[in-house]
């Protein structure tokens, strides 16, 4: 469900889909390929993800139309693997040294390890290509990604950016993704600042301060952090720390570079801090954090969800607000068969708000969002194996 | 209490003191240090800490007897903003700007975060100050860190190394630090040798692999971990995969260039592998992470403790065990006056085990301790409070 009623461009994107992955008969060379397709099964995968772009939708749009097949590509590379409890340490199941499988077995290798390294490396094969497909049109812009893939029993939620996914349950809400903004990455930012000053090219400071510097501070001992530091201390200002900072500004108005307000996700190879020739991209990263969930060790409810999101919704809802809604609703609206996307739009609606005079206001007389808005309600009981 | 009464030289160091920090009159210039002379009054911090040596105890040497100066240095400088509840944005309590209170509200800074940033600044001074010491007396080596810092109601634990301290309450026990090794800073030191590629001068591979690849391995796709990788994948091994991996074995085994068993700690400044001239210290850090706990949040009972100790011990004891150890001995010795540091001894004992035959066993037949073994027992319960 998508709302960009109050914003000229929808930038955000949805996606969804079953993924069939090809399985390679065990011990087969690839000359043996017409005997692959003869003995061809498939594992099915379940892909939903929601891409929200900026400095334009283009590369939400590519993302949309191509993360999921960059995931299928990577886990037939590896499914081989997967389909063992264990992975061999040698795809072709070959034992080249008879201690291979202790070494797994001391390292803790699991399949597991195999989708989320797989997941892992499709976000940046993902990110390749949309850095060929922008300059090849000319076109600009980037997207932050989440997905959420169901395999073998399993939920894998992959997340670089600042949407959220988290699981409602009966008794509790499990978090299963965490936000990526250049707040959040200050260290890792400024560290690689740190190591290549040039890409600073002497416009930024590195510095983080409470406030943006004047010409009174200077010689000064003023409030700082660098790169090594979650506490605080204080530095004499010089001339050089008024310029503008690497990371400034705070809560949803920080920006990295003064320029973007993720410090992960596809796309963005072209872009420059405004008038200047910095480049952005060495900051970003397009690696997605992914958390698993075993439905194994959970016990599912009839109500248990998915709830996954952009920013336009967490920016007014918190995870707790969200949880109560979902209960709610889908207490007192047991019998409806779509239930679950009546629950999406009422989530989208909730966190748009009511127009009064020229403001969008919330129930409680705050403000609403005025970003877009995207939720996927993902229904956990009943799940189909394969 | 230290115990090497295994190995031919002791490498670990202690160190425990009060910390007198001077409280500087605010709004006083430099100048009229005379003033401040006459108005002094001081802060008083508890200082406590372990330092596991290794390439020889000289580094350990030094960190003990220097640390505590480095952390009394840092904390003066920010004296001024410590006593506030809010530090103020400069430290001379001049108010450049009006929002200034409002900035630093904003990004939540506390007096905590002063000493926080004091401690990591700390650490880093005395590392450099290790360095110098070092070279000028031509000695090598270096040491972990594990910090205590009891200072106006908060305890503060900074640790950079693989020592451990926990909390062993009446009803739980709350870890206070995390074990910085090849292994749990992989993903860091594998990053840095992406971005530095000479750093490893040919002589090694940055991937993961479960094991030490052979010729035979060669176009093999077998299982391996980049720098951006949590799970796993398969590559296709190449002739230069067979060198030896950045990060490699397992466990206690783990060994950064093949070199060291830790990561972060002080001094190593001019530790080289042995027979290249690739340097260590670049993939080491300095840095302490500190936890904080705030005796305000909680109700500390008698038995209440702060356990501090070095790898000797956490290598044949979990935080259960010594926790259970804890708990026990001081039930049963509750009028000696010596208590807690016969509990220090106690747990000592427990981990170097008993010799039989040839080899020192524990109490459960398995392996007792090789290491050196130091243990720090901190009761919390009737602080004084300045």
């Amino acid at each position: 469900v998508i709302n960009a009623d109050k914003s000229e461009f929808n930038e955000d994107q949805a996606a969804c889909c079953q993924i069939s992955i090809r399985k390679r008969e065990p011990g087969l060379e690839e000359d043996e390929e017409w005997l692959i397709l003869c003995s061809t099964q498939f594992l099915t995968g379940y892909y939903w993800a929601l891409f929200d772009g900026h400095g334009g939708p283009e590369a939400a749009i590519i993302a949309s139309n191509y993360l999921h097949y960059c995931i299928k590509q990577k886990l037939e590379e590896v499914v081989g693997g997967i389909t063992e409890a264990r992975p061999p340490m040698h795809l072709s199941g070959r034992c080249v040294c008879d201690s291979d499988p202790q070494f797994v077995e001391e390292k803790h290798i699991y399949a597991e390890d195999l989708v989320v390294g797989a997941l892992e490396n499709a976000f940046q094969e993902c990110d390749e290509v949309i850095g060929q497909e922008m300059e090849a049109t000319n076109q600009t812009g980037g997207c932050t990604a989440l997905a959420a893939l169901y395999f073998r029993g399993k939920l894998y939620v992959a997340n670089a950016g600042d949407s959220r996914a988290i699981l409602v349950l009966k008794d509790n809400v499990v978090p299963m993704s965490c936000e990526f903004t250049p707040q959040t990455e200050r260290q890792r930012i400024q560290h690689l600042a740190f190591l290549f000053p040039k890409l600073l090219d002497g416009e930024f400071t590195r510095f983080e301060f409470p406030r943006r510097l004047k010409g009174d501070d200077v010689g000064q001992k003023v409030l700082y952090r660098d790169y090594f530091m979650e506490g605080w201390g204080y530095k004499t200002v010089e001339k050089a720390d008024l310029k503008y900072p690497l990371v400034h500004g705070h809560g949803k108005q920080a920006r990295l570079l003064g320029t973007l307000a993720v410090s992960r996700g596809l796309g963005d190879h072209q872009l420059k801090v405004i008038d200047t020739n910095i480049e952005v991209k060495p900051f970003l990263s397009c690696i997605p954090k992914v958390n698993v969930f075993d439905f194994a060790l959970h016990d599912i409810k009839e109500d248990d969800v998915l709830i996954m999101a952009t920013d336009g919704l967490w920016d007014v809802l918190c995870d707790k607000e969200v949880a109560q809604t979902v209960r709610s609703f889908l207490a007192e609206n047991q019998t409806d068969p779509h239930r679950f996307s009546e629950l999406a739009k009422c989530l989208v609606c909730r966190a748009r708000g009511q127009k009064r005079g020229h403001q969008w206001m919330l129930d409680d007389s705050h403000e609403a969002s005025y970003d877009d808005i995207s939720v996927f309600v993902i229904p956990l009981h009943n799940r189909d194996e394969d």
